[in-house]
């Protein structure tokens, strides 16, 4: 390739060679990286600090000119791109909801970029727009809404579904803010428990609520909410975001309690099953959703639990025709009304966005290719590990557990701090560790897993199971490894 | 592939030959794909009504069921959804403003996706994070900031980042409504052109101020915005946003004029570059954009004009720090204040989503391998061939055009309604002319044109040239086309 350009590329004249000698060198690169990512023998990642990559990695050059770079310097950048990025697919990747590189998804995804359309109009996304329908419409059904009715959107991310949650509860109830804007109705009271993800907080600012009137509930020990809390002084409550699988601890809240309250202060139930929804797939674990089916609305992230490459989160709607109304602004040029087809599929303006990215297509394809049955066992399989995990560290010494959830949190204590009386001190020093064993463990880059304080709680590791390639002996490499960084701070 | 099914790919034990194999016949599926894009004896689309699809067309099953497909089958549907869809990529496709395959854009998405990671963090996306830094800096820097100082972030399109320009303004001018919502602001009123994009009204109604709040300005043949308009009686004006390239005409509005009025109101000033931000690479065209300089912010799509790979829409801010000001929450489990690196490069609290797609590399990519340069010419050539088609059909009987901008808007007049006196019957006749010659085109499927009504105007043609496939050939294929079908209408 070493000496062509893009110019010689499709379209050119005669650019038909090139073209596929460049796209197949390309796909080299990304067999290879696809072959490492499974490899236990390579590392989660090569970390290096801002400055290191901004002053250039040996012929790694960040920054744009006005000259065009040969393919062979292109393909270059495309290795060192990956080089000095991280391996999300790696079986020791554990540090994000997202995690694992399905190979299904990816040929979806590589697929919908060669496909190159936009979801706002049947007329030129035919397939990718029914393919959306039956989706969600087969969400609803595992939801368990009475056939399967109601409605929904593939959104760019949870918290953007979360939004809508929020936007479309409002029409639902003050229709007229639309048109007249927050001033038109009495002082909304959102409410929310205090484990739940910060998007309800972030749509409560953007959407003209303010922060002030989303309240956080108390939640206990187990992170159940204590639903006496929703009781209310002087404002209209209008929503309830109950969390089906928190960010920190994959905990769920009791959905009937909740759904009863709400039932009964006439209010909207919605549940954030950004990371949890995924366990409607599995007959054993569909439980800790209980009541699911009385929401009004639910958010489910198919790229979190199971296992899609980003992005791939839906919005669902349990009433037609709210999310239109709140949204719908019937542009002409793009959704004309005379198209000769049936236009109840341009689905465009129900959405805030104008352009939507295909999402559909790499989870459609992956449901074809693993059945509903396989997505059942993928969820089965992670937590189970989750599940080994929490009773392998349960009696170790060097651990203290937070309660069990979907994820597993835990305090490493090095032996130094193991034996310290509880205090400001212990504490102290504790809310360092993690951090500390963090950044050795993406210095040496063997494996990754979050941390975060919560609340009181100084930093603690947050152990994620999403990723397909983990094992048994993943997760012991996971914890001897915390034990080899972390044993002498 | 007949006897594997997904199990059988990585992470499976001996997956790796399968995985290749079935990776490989993928590619392969998408190389043809691409080299009939670029083939003008191909349709750009094989139409078909929705009840038909949806009933399954020669063993293309849309339904997802309980049981996995072997990948033979999963590699039939690819083919299929392919086939099915629309070659947004032809050289005679001018549907969209979006539209082309750029090879090295498709290179760069092929890699996003097996990368598979989310902007958030630098911990998890340290190449692409810096990508973003770097190019959202130069951005800037042609807008004609100082330095290319200032803000900014990659959005899911161009909607978002409307939407993020008004949420922007108003914590600049009143930051208590992040915390107390929008009853602790006075009455805000926000100001646009009449033919802006529709997402500034969404953009009203969802973020709470109400799209009566939302006051379009009415502008004259040339689309230019009446600048008196914007004087005001009562209430607080915060916003305008003048359009840089309008959805369907292509019209610019004159920035130096409105940008004095928001200096005198003391208004923040939007500019909607989304389609004509492109113009901004172009010596010969950028003057089309006088006065940008003095934006408060700017969205500028390069999924559009630029021919970046869908999506990819920044909105650029240029005063620091009032993009995290306003959507940032701080969420300790995401954004550890503790961690080994410069934590200012973990832009995902500037977000209104939480995870974010990599939208960054594509490209970043096609800049590398075309240089500033390469855009540039990318731009003039479309320019001149929308030149071309507006001075080839300007005296033809045939055709009545629209005011000459970026976009070519014109009626084609069958004969029957050439001579007809202007009155209501013509109008209702006119009115339906694009559309049956629309609905002929894609059943035909030769070639592929928008049309709309805009205002008092009915049904006309809009002609968008965005596709770098194109040429003047294809333009006379259009017209020709055109003619073909509505002669006889």
């Amino acid at each position: 390739m070493l000496q062509f350009f893009t110019l010689d590329l499709l379209p050119a004249k005669n650019g038909e060679e090139p073209t596929m000698q460049f796209l197949l060198e390309v796909v080299d690169i990304l067999t290879n990286y696809v072959r490492k990512t499974f490899d236990r023998s390579t590392k989660v990642l090569d970390f290096h600090h801002p400055h290191q990559l901004l002053e250039g990695m040996e012929g790694f050059n960040l920054e744009l000119s006005d000259q065009p770079e040969s393919l062979e310097q292109i393909l270059v950048d495309c290795r060192d791109t990956l080089k000095y990025g991280v391996r999300t697919g790696h079986p020791r990747f554990f540090n994000q909801l997202s995690t694992g590189l399905d190979i299904i998804g990816l040929a979806g995804e590589w697929l919908t970029s060669t496909a190159n359309t936009n979801m706002f109009t049947y007329e030129i996304a035919p397939v990718f727009v029914l393919m959306e329908q039956l989706t969600l419409k087969k969400m609803r059904e595992i939801i368990g809404w009475p056939d399967g009715e109601g409605d929904g959107i593939f959104s760019p991310g949870g918290a953007i579904s979360n939004m809508y949650s929020v936007m479309t509860a409002r029409y639902k109830f003050f229709p007229e803010v639309k048109t007249k804007g927050m001033t038109a109705a009495p002082r909304l009271v959102l409410f929310t428990s205090e484990h739940s993800h910060y998007s309800i907080k972030k749509a409560s600012a953007a959407l003209g609520f303010g922060t002030e009137n989303l309240i956080l509930l108390s939640t206990d020990e187990r992170t159940h909410i204590h639903s006496d809390g929703l009781c209310l002084q002087g404002c209209v409550p209008m929503f309830v975001n109950a969390t089906a699988g928190s960010t920190v601890y994959g905990a769920f809240d009791p959905i009937h309690e909740i759904a009863d309250i709400c039932e009964k202060y006439n209010m909207w139930l919605h549940v954030d099953g950004a990371w949890g929804g995924g366990l409607l797939m599995s007959r054993k674990h569909r439980h800790k959703l209980r009541g699911v089916e009385r929401a009004n609305s639910v958010t489910w992230n198919p790229h979190k639990m199971m296992g899609v490459p980003l992005q791939c989160s839906a919005i669902l709607v349990r009433e037609r025709g709210v999310l239109s109304g709140c949204n719908s602004m019937c542009a002409g040029y793009l959704f004309q009304p005379d198209k000769q087809y049936d236009v109840s599929y341009d689905t465009g303006d129900k959405a805030i966005q104008c352009g939507r990215h295909v999402d559909i297509f790499k989870f459609w394809l992956m449901w074809k290719a693993k059945g509903t049955i396989g997505f059942e066992h993928h969820i089965d399989k992670c937590l189970d590990l989750s599940h080994y995990l929490y009773t392998k560290i349960r009696d170790q010494s060097s651990v203290e557990l937070l309660p069990q959830h979907t994820n597993v949190c835990f305090w490493y204590l090095p032996p130094g701090i193991r034996d310290m009386p509880d205090g400001q001190e212990r504490r102290d020093r504790l809310h360092k560790v993690a951090p500390k064993i963090k950044a050795l463990m993406m210095e040496s880059g063997t494996t990754m897993v979050g941390y975060q304080p919560q609340g009181d709680k100084v930093n603690f590791f947050r152990m994620v199971i999403s990723n397909p390639a983990a094992t048994r002996s993943d997760i012991d490499f996971l914890t001897d490894e915390i034990e080899r960084l972390g044993h002498d701070l």
